[in-house]
């Protein structure tokens, strides 16, 4: 006799990028698949004196339990540096979470009942789509130009459906577009999420890797009445390892994801909080995103340029400004992901596009990493892509 | 206009333990309230050591984003450690998760539709009932003896609740009362299970601190169908500040764990997990286990005989054979929430027995927590304790 799990498992499963990790580290593959940093960043010395010195002073209540919201000295910090971007936001306003991806798993279990509507940006970060699939909402996109969401749609989407619950955006540097949001844009997100009183999901985990133009203000800066949810994480600009986010919300909401932090793991990891506070009160993170923004813009000029030269004409790809992600559009009826078996046969890899829409029907995308490979390799990866596209 | 929640967000409140151990963190208050192990015998300085040695010489993967399963080294060392108790199980049936917090969550997930039953022991751990109750299900409680749940009542609650969809036990030490199932009640736990084909969620934080007695083996031993899926951790044996347990479960459950890992927060601290593993390949666990079981069977003396000292007669209590609490009953009609108030005037602290239920009705019940105060404090809380329970 089958056991009996409940309805949503139905609605969950594997991540794409997950699976095609596992496929792709033989280490003869050249991958753009994953969203991974360069490891070699990683500021792996600075560590060991940190996490000795925090041992030294500071050990037990690193080993123990402590409160859910997380560890007071690391969330002024994090406050601190929201007020440099223009939120105004203090640290008991602030929860610790795993990474983002805690943020946007919350964020659908604290707004949505079933049927509810998820409006999101076409395409969208398809771990947070798997996330929010969980608790069986229905997803309504709504269309990017190169200034990010197209609020005449976006208004329209808000119209038609009463049961919206969030909009959940990645204003800079989207995963997998590369897009980011205007300022008017942003303005105007707020001002319509003011109008249909419907909250805002901010995932903001690569608006400090800018590698040129002007920084745009945060969603949340232009946020005067509570109505914007925003999440960060020290994943991009420190170390996705230790799985440390954030989120910044309104008193009343954030003590609805206080109290689901609880339920879910009580809290995050002691030692680790203490260990990146350590870090930034004492090294400076600042000059290590400088060498990282230096390092990505290289390889994102460098995949760019050689895109220009290997891939054909009827092959369109975006500009980004910053991030990891350049998003790749075939031409209409190619699925990517069939490109993507001739490209392994070739031993280079990407993410196809498909399950970045929540909604079937978008195959010819696929998306392109180039934080993660060193030069040679970008330069290398890209001309056998150049191979198989042309092939097509 | 206020902002919609999810229906879920009305059945999740605050945990009282958590709430309160806010206020009893005045260092001037004995408090036997927290579920805390002793700070005093965390392995800090052989950490120290782990630490340097994982980030030299493992650094870059310890950093990085890595599999949703968890590191395959530390399963590895998971599986060995439960085949030594009897639960045959490979590395790749095992998943690292944030406690074991985080599967008891995970449980409720993948298994629960609003409305459907939970089965439980009367009392229960709250942080498991508050977890659970985010998905809204119905709770079936089952009485116990000093043997554990009974499994007559447990058999009834099977046959009239056929939307049954676990049962969630603490075999051994457990959480709120003290108590440990025995032999006989745990195979005829599987035997039930399985003819009623309803799982078992088997949480076992405290087995390894066992003073005295012979050890019994877990629910999961006598598991021959894969109907029984184990909970672990490292809170109470290593550090709960590192936020590291685990699942244990048949292939085709474990998959469900594994799925709802990856929308949850991706994986666990990849550093973490290299640290545990390293520690206990290179250093002596088992001795550690031990000086922690000295430890607390000397404060469990201690408390329970001043306890039967200092309580007046018609006070009882439990007495555990190892774990971390022991469970006091008063008479009838005495509410342990308002006896609480008379204890923090006197500065002495505990939980009230009511939240471990998951319906009302269960007042005049208290969990005390033997393992985190100092012997003096311990003799010193009691006194104060029984001072105001005789006054009642």
């Amino acid at each position: 006799m089958a056991i009996k799990f409940a309805k949503r498992m139905d609605n969950i499963k594997g991540s794409a990028i997950r699976e095609l990790l596992k496929l792709t580290e033989q280490p003869e593959i050249i991958s753009f698949a994953g969203g991974l940093p360069a490891p070699e960043l990683f500021p792996i010395e600075e560590l060991k004196e940190v996490c000795v010195k925090v041992l030294e002073t500071d050990g037990r209540a690193g080993l123990q339990y402590s409160p859910t919201e997380g560890y007071i000295p690391l969330r002024k910090i994090i406050s601190q540096r929201l007020n440099k971007i223009g939120i105004e936001i203090g640290y008991d306003d602030i929860l610790i979470t795993s990474g983002s991806q805690q943020g946007l798993e919350f964020s659908a279990k604290i707004f949505i009942d079933e049927g509810d509507i998820i409006i999101c940006e076409s395409p969208s970060y398809l771990g947070a789509l798997n996330a929010f699939k969980a608790y069986l909402p229905n997803f309504v996109e709504v269309g990017m130009d190169e200034d990010g969401m197209k609020m005449d749609e976006l208004e329209k989407a808000l119209q038609v459906n009463k049961n919206a619950r969030f909009i959940y955006t990645i204003p800079n540097f989207q995963n997998p577009s590369g897009i980011t949001m205007s300022l008017e844009r942003r303005k105007k997100l707020v001002e319509l999420a003011e109008k249909y009183n419907v909250p805002v999901i901010e995932d903001n985990p690569y608006g400090e890797l800018r590698f040129e133009g002007e920084e745009i203000p945060p969603v949340k800066h232009f946020d005067k009445t509570g109505i914007v949810v925003y999440l960060g994480t020290f994943s991009k600009n420190f170390a996705p390892g230790l799985r440390l986010g954030w989120v910044a919300a309104s008193t009343e909401i954030l003590q609805k994801y206080v109290l689901v932090k609880q339920g879910a793991d009580l809290q995050c990891n002691s030692l680790t909080q203490r260990e990146i506070a350590y870090y930034i009160n004492n090294y400076d993170l600042e000059s290590h995103i400088k060498k990282i923004i230096e390092v990505y813009k290289k390889r994102r000029d460098l995949m760019l340029d050689t895109m220009g030269k290997e891939f054909p004409e009827n092959v369109t790809y975006t500009y980004p400004n910053g991030g990891l992600f350049t998003w790749v559009t075939l031409p209409e009826g190619i699925d990517a992901a069939e490109v993507l078996k001739s490209a392994l046969e070739e031993k280079v890899a990407f993410v196809p596009g498909g399950p970045f829409y929540p909604n079937p029907g978008n195959e010819n995308h696929f998306r392109l990493n180039y934080s993660n490979m060193p030069e040679d390799r970008i330069v290398d990866g890209i001309k056998r892509l150049g191979k198989v596209l042309k092939a097509l």
